[in-house]
């Protein structure tokens, strides 16, 4: 009987010491997190680029558009390269009213044609632009814009001019693998997603709702 | 006169060149592409983590989730720590028909009260875990789960256990920093997302319908 109390009182000792040891942690965390906000005074709207190799760059630029959206903000979506495929994200988006421009090839190792597919980047091009120039959009995804950059289906200085000059309150997020140095010097913020494990290359399908 | 002629040809047989090489390159990317999805043949829903320090991984949720929502899917969201924000994507799908579970208190550096958080997390998981077990949701992502694992608020094995036995059909994202290894060893797809640059470092305010 002593022996279970002594127990008790033991293990809420611990408990307790945990505790004030979290919220030691904590307060210095909370310093830190408040320091920094405290340092981050200059408000615009920023270029992001999402690159590498791993899944998520497109859902990620996806879900800052419906970010903006649900805040009741304008955004507008450029798709290169996975323009045709039938697309959740689109269907649920252009429904809430976000404008998507779509080029107008599939994926180029399907096409393989390059002069078709440059004329179709700079169809699709031309409508970016618009967004590009267009205060009333406070986010505009380039989605899979990189590979235009890399392939040089696009006139790159022409592209980062473009990006550079839009309007101040804008945020641009660009998605794709391999974003060419002078779009990662023009970036504020670079996430690099490496592919750790891939469930295709485990046999397992490519499935809707999930992966498209 | 000849020369310029000489010139053009000699500039379109370059272009001829390069449109050939293209052609080649892309064959061969196809075969491989092709290949690549005829081994891929099982069909299950999966398990996707989203991890790493960069910016990106809860908008890839919701993106995510926004695809299925696009497609007719039924999808759930619990969101672990950042439940409180006014957060636009939430408003979005809310209105779309998505339901939330959304845990109790802000940051845990905020809270600064270990057994608050605790308790908090137990009633979130128990919503999850009703998401978990239902076959009509396709998509279920558990947004910044990782740090209830991390930090021991929830019994990993129990919440292993209800994603390990959830419906052959259903999908789980999991997202947030520091993915203990259980979790990595369960999951059919990982992205480890890099912070190669972030805004806010630079002294960039984070902004409202791009940072949350």
């Amino acid at each position: 009987m002593t022996d279970d109390v002594n127990n008790d009182q033991s293990s809420d000792n611990k408990e307790q010491i945990k505790n004030e040891r979290h919220k030691k942690k904590s307060q210095k965390q909370k310093e830190k997190v408040d320091a920094g906000i405290a340092k981050a005074t200059e408000e615009r709207g920023i270029v992001i680029v999402i690159t590498g190799n791993g899944k998520g760059k497109s859902t990620s630029g996806f879900g800052t558009v419906a970010r903006a959206v649900g805040h009741g903000y304008k955004a507008a979506v450029v798709q290169f390269i996975k323009g045709q495929w039938d697309c959740g994200e689109r269907n649920l988006l252009q429904q809430n009213g976000v404008p998507f421009a779509v080029m107008g090839t599939g994926f180029t190792w399907e096409t393989q044609d390059r002069a078709a597919d440059m004329a179709a980047a700079e169809e699709v091009w031309a409508e970016a632009k618009k967004f590009l120039a267009d205060p009333q959009y406070h986010v505009v995804l380039l989605d899979e814009l990189t590979y235009m950059l890399g392939y040089d289906y696009l006139n790159s200085e022409e592209v980062l001019d473009a990006i550079r000059n839009r309007p101040a309150e804008q945020s641009v997020v660009v998605t794709g693998r391999g974003a060419i140095k002078p779009l990662r010097d023009l970036a504020d913020t670079i996430s690099e997603i490496k592919d750790e494990k891939h469930a295709y290359r485990a046999g397992i399908k490519a499935r809707k709702g999930v992966d498209w």
